[in-house]
């Protein structure tokens, strides 16, 4: 790929990111990082692979609006426009719209080409250890969802089998599992590298927060008067 | 203090507390760990302190509003009119307002009472541990902060010299230093017990982005021919 073209989909892309969680250092990190698990993987088409990990989130403004919109499907037709638009040819713009299509889901529509698997699982990582805590607090803040939610009883809720939106329930739903979920292997072991940092944080919190809570209403009751 | 002054005082919170890095679970945890804190100290006025708990960031919405007010004090000027004007005790009103107008700083203004320094630990505990890690970072997603920042050459930068805001630079400036700065014996053993695990999910996630950052400009040369 030629600086120019690198310049162009770099220009188009910073034009779409708008949320500090999926801002533009996420979309360097996927590529960083697809680009260290190419150099691990054979017959990589590296243009291919570089525009898909650049405009695979160009989605995002439109999800974030409406959420009953799928930012992969969205990102995928605004691509095949731009691409289409700027001259790229038929079959790489077809396959770069296929790689952004791919990237959200494992099962519904999953990734096929190597490309297409390497971007899934450079994303995934995005999710995982200490960078996909901080990546779903800052969402968290974003939309003005809590940290935990309480029982009636004011015991703070693990998140396991929460039904209101939170941190740990993200965490239960998605975090915690997103581990065995790679298409390749040095996805799979960076991965497994960051796994402790997530699992330990999330204890850490859960701790603390059912500590200030666990005497709360012994505490409260011995103050106030029941009138 | 009787059931009714305590809904009285928590729903005039709740109608003050808008954004979830300061939302009203902040409060109750700052209510729940100065109880157990004032347990461990003497001449205690359990109503002085349970009202100065509920009251303590009532002037949030004005400081983000206009970041040049000091929430304490507008805080302090709302408590003082809103007890005033519900027929609260003069002394009771005034010890009240010292106790908010003081849990802010260390050194400009220090709390003087003992339930003024008892608000000002527990307050500071909730910056401390993965519980003030997540307000910071709920925090940077509310205000469109970032992460970290970055070099000019792409290194991920700490925080302990950065000049623009970032999550790093709060954890280095902020986070990090509240350790040592309590008035109670208590609070200083409890921010204790949270101290590693700030200090290892800072460490974390520092190591998973330099990691992710480290090779980036060599990757993107191999690739990228420049015109």
């Amino acid at each position: 790929m030629t600086n120019n073209t690198y310049k162009l989909l770099e220009d188009y892309m910073r034009s779409c990111m708008t949320d500090s969680a999926h801002d533009k250092e996420h979309i360097y990190r996927v590529l960083y990082t697809a680009l260290t698990i190419a150099h691990t993987e054979r017959d990589v088409d590296y243009d291919i692979l570089i525009c898909a990990c650049l405009l695979h989130d160009i989605g995002r403004p439109e999800q974030f609006a409406d959420p009953s919109l799928n930012h992969a499907d969205v990102g995928a037709d605004k691509a095949f426009t731009f691409l289409s638009e700027h001259g790229f040819s038929e079959e790489f713009t077809q396959k770069v719209c296929d790689c952004i299509r791919s990237h959200r889901y494992r099962k519904r529509n999953p990734p096929a080409s190597i490309e297409a698997k390497i971007l899934f699982d450079a994303d995934k990582l995005d999710v995982c250890g200490a960078i996909g805590i901080a990546r779903t607090i800052l969402y968290k803040g974003i939309v003005g969802e809590p940290l935990y939610t309480l029982a009636p009883d004011n015991t703070v809720l693990d998140g396991a089998s929460d039904t209101e939106p939170s941190f740990f329930q993200e965490y239960k739903y998605k975090l915690e599992t997103v581990y065995d979920h790679f298409f390749t292997e040095e996805g799979a072991r960076l991965a497994k590298l960051r796994r402790d940092a997530a699992a330990h944080y999330y204890q850490n919190l859960l701790s603390e927060m059912r500590a200030v809570y666990e005497n709360s209403a012994r505490l409260l009751d011995t103050h106030i008067e029941q009138s």
